[in-house]
């Protein structure tokens, strides 16, 4: 049985959800490589070397470069905020690496694609945290988009939208700094962004606006002092897909009361599909036709949907935030064995970041812009 | 106790939906006056005797302008397809009768115009049939808003989507006909807007766009030949509220699945309001901070929630599509009767006119459009 | 055109429930004999004349056998507490009237069957106000039983919950007096019982407890004077069903939050159907086997599902609770009329009655008790 | 930081549940032993070894005495079927382990009984898997009880239903063999038996009639060769609690369309809850009176409902079926340790069985039993 070394860079939320995953992986998908857990590194040594005890790895460092650097380990898992993913991707890349990153992939369209290329010329296995699309039903959804199930495809309106921003007297914060790239957009817009993609495919026209609705903030944590706020907190877009139908799109973080509204409505000539995180266990489906008691219906996810079975051989016992991550996870590193990549990997995320930054253009130019 | 002869013209939906209201209106309203059901018109001389002994009318005609010349007759409510108002609201007003008419207004704004000019300068009451926003929980939602319960509003997400035009072999009608002025975003999206306009006042700025998806249809039930489809049946629309924030709107009437879905998201900086006709005896309220058992409260409709209990003394019985006609009716006849005009009048569904053909003309030249 | 002379007994809220449906019956059923509003009384006289006015009855009576002895009266509603519902029925029976009487029909069994014996023996039509099986959708789920659709009924679980009575200081009232029968169990208890019975036919055998939980209440409005509860307000039954499935049933006055949770989930070999009146527009519907994409089917009301299409023609606009009042008038109506009669009529409220007998027979022996 | 070695019995649906549980417990909850896996058990050789590998475990047998007797196993977990679950728990409390067993205890309450005392003589630590009840609403929802603030409890309504045994040629299996007790009401019902007893207490009688519907079933997978069933596939009850209150309680296997319906409706005197484990990262709660804007309130889950934020800071993301698992185990690992025992324990077990029994005993005698 092959075994696959790993690192993780950084302990927070993501941090934390990556450990998980890679000590779930193997429980659930007995096909894929062990993961062996090598290393963890923290800004803060001592934070590294609490987490590496809590997670179950072998030794920490404070310093990533030690991880990257480590001929022991084989895969990268990048958790930081994203105005360091390119320099941690790269070194990691060049080291050989296989990498996973944390989403948005970068600030940019310009850096998403240098690290794309770097690893596409390297030959080394990346993806890209878009965790909610690894859902059993999301997989559902695209192959009954995929084999006609819900007819032509005739519109789509899709949503991200949390409230974690909603309170003016929350301290800013790093996911402000307009150096990590535009707001909302980018941090939940991608999300949905994504899952657009995943489900329909390429979006090739956007108009877009974005604004900032809170101001400012308290500079940090409980101070007087306010600081601007410079990057978007609700976005919208309408958008045209390439396949030929449009859609709406809306990315908030202050959307007052919600915690993860994300979701979309999908319709078609012959049926539509209803979906929200929110209850990310079930979907609604409405077949158009025939049946005197059609309805919209609630599939409740069971291993009739892979990989869902993996889990638990009963329906309906459902899976949590953290199970998705270990199905990303997972195909990762079966992709890394050899298997089929399943994605997202860093072209997709750079497809993606290229209509956040459409989106940004768009809203600039108040005008439609084209996906390039 | 002032008697007021009322007579309506046409008997398809809403001339049926109208009459239901008219003998309800009272029982329900007893300080309204009381209406004197005195005829009902039809081009067809046959359906309006048959609808005037069912609903309880003195007399009935083919014509039309039996009814407006009728001194007996104070109030007329025009029933008919969109194209044939003016003519009839303009005869109605000349003849000094209180005019009540369905929606949209006029194939155009111009008309509106012409039709809400002559009403003013006539000092008539008018009022048109938008009739959802009568509902008891969309008047506590606009009082909340209204009040400052949900603080500054951030943003709304409007839809008003069915499927009734989704199979592209039912038979081309006059809904479809641009000599009515545009497809859904006046037959749906005027509902929609209208609510919108309700809960958070005028609409400045419309970016849409508007698309045909089905392009041709059964020429007649049955029919094998085809008719090219020359109107609108999806309307995106991203807006600008006058008082500040932005918003989105949909209105689609090949939304496969959906019967009424007519709805919204309300945020606000201290709470926020989802709504759905689809149960529209309920609302979703959320409010920010304090209680550490929020969430989404769903309020159901009950006495406190006026005029509710003018139906029913006891909560959660629930009112149906017919009593909101009723309390539009029976708010209409209090108007005439010298109470509070509660609207929407000529002039709000003129106003509702010029955000449709805003959007006609955003779609039409890919730009945002001023609301003039 | 027949018509038909009516007289309402009462003025409170079923007497004006009454007076819509009459008002309204025509206009949805155009088929059924015209109703002419001849009369309402109410002890209270100028309650009774302010009712004709509002209601649009021609007189008003402050005694009620003015309107049983009147002639031009062909039916009779009686709409008082039950306590009176036998010398009123009794007289309107004597005089030939067709009755309509609300539920329950009489404080015992006894009264009951005397009521059903003159009414049978004198030939007229009866009916009893338990209008919630007046639903389309409880109409469909009588169908698919009856047709088999959910295979053989394996269980019923039914509920009717309300909490207008869960304030201990809310006032004493008649419901409350033992002279009326018992509480709860017959109240609400006689309507689950009902439903239960009009979709899996009749109930064989109770084990029940009653039990009275606000053990005494004020004696009336703001008094401080106590007055003890002598009826139950929570009834919890395990039912046997004459067609060999077995059951559960709650009854409770006290149910804190609960508006109208009148409702059940029936479970057959091959599916199962689940209703609750909170949301009495739609019914959920699971299909066994087959299909890879099933689950429960939200089956939303429309004109497919009779006699909704009379209200509306078009799906999902949805009834409201008046329009099952007005769906039952005009049943009764037309059975007047010479139509099928559709019940339930006097020996259907006799039947429920006595299984509410055996309910409290049980309750006080603690044991199973045969409903004879 | 203290280690423990764990060893687990059975690899099958419930062994991978401890498994991942195991692996996952300390990530979530820093402050407990570190688990180090031992042994994984099973008699089918091959499959232990397997389950070793991909859980990651040290070692394997297909000998439970092996790992009862490993002394460097302190921790046993058994998820065999339940008639096995006596004789391993007594070998495992012999050799001085801490010992987790499925649920149900026993196929009797003599054996529980047994089993229970063994455990208790020898001071050992014992848990049994209601891992349902690990929820952290399902914990905030006991807090509410007890903190009075849903006031005087006055009823509950449990459920918990499945159809995962509706088939009648689904095959015969161990769980329909009445050498190990009772059917549904030990399998399921004792989950419900004991969530209501988490929230409410103990339960001091019962009512209860159990049928079997399924008469035979295939005697194993496609035989024609049909087996009778000799146990419960329905259980009704009707129950009091000791506080004073009554409440009903079903349990049943064959209810098709029902995947994970565990729930109940808990109301009292100033409030209630209601829950669904269909959806059980939220609860609904209502608190009456005060607040004109009342009405079911939707609890997601989140951070400030313990211990869900050991698994995301992130309100709304949702815990899934094996986080509850993991919640138990850390929990029992956390008692071993030293910390507080938070059951379920062998006692807790046994009173569950003990209402089991009079549910079996009441049935046969169709008359109400105390529970002993």
């Amino acid at each position: 049985m092959k075994k696959l070394g790993i690192g993780i860079v950084g302990t927070g939320f993501m941090g934390k959800a990556h450990a998980f995953a890679y000590r779930a992986a193997l429980a659930a998908f007995p096909d894929i490589p062990v993961p062996v857990l090598r290393m963890i590194a923290d800004a803060n040594a001592p934070s590294a070397a609490k987490a590496a005890a809590q997670f179950g790895f072998e030794a920490s460092s404070g310093n990533w470069r030690d991880l990257v650097n480590d001929p022991a380990i084989d895969v990268v898992s990048i958790t930081t905020p994203n105005i360091l993913h390119k320099e941690m991707a790269l070194a990691a890349i060049a080291a050989g690496k296989h990498v996973h990153c944390e989403k948005p992939l970068a600030p940019s369209v310009a850096e998403a694609e240098e690290m794309m290329k770097a690893a596409e010329a390297k030959g080394i296995v990346t993806q890209v945290g878009y965790n909610y699309i690894k859902n059993p039903l999301l997989k559902l959804a695209r192959q009954m988009v995929e084999a006609g199930e819900l007819g032509d495809i005739t519109g789509f309106r899709g949503i991200h939208a949390e409230d974690y921003m909603h309170d003016p007297d929350s301290p800013h914060s790093w996911r402000l700094d307009p150096v990590g790239g535009p707001g909302v957009v980018a941090d939940l817009g991608s999300h949905i962004i994504g899952m657009a993609r995943f489900l329909l495919g390429p979006i090739s026209e956007v108009n877009a606006e974005l604004e900032t609705v809170v101001k400012n903030r308290a500079a940090s944590a409980g101070a007087t002092e306010r600081k601007q706020v410079l990057v978007d907190d609700i976005a919208r877009l309408m958008v045209r897909f390439g396949r030929g139908c449009g859609g709406m799109i809306e990315a908030n973080w202050i959307a007052t009361g919600r915690k993860m509204q994300l979701g979309f409505e999908l319709t078609g000539s012959k049926g539509s599909l209803v979906f929200s995180q929110e209850r990310f266990n079930e979907m609604q489906f409405y077949k158009a036709g025939g049946d005197p008691r059609n309805g919209y219906t609630r599939i409740e996810a069971g291993p009739q949907h892979p990989p869902y079975g993996q889990f638990c051989v009963a329906a309906g016992h459902q899976l949590g935030f953290n199970d998705l991550k270990t199905i990303e996870i997972a195909e990762f590193l079966g992709a890394v064995g050899g298997g089929q990549a399943a994605g997202p990997d860093f072209r997709e995320a750079w497809e993606i970041q290229k209509v956040v930054e459409a989106a940004v253009q768009s809203s600039r130019s108040r005008s439609w812009r084209n996906v390039l």
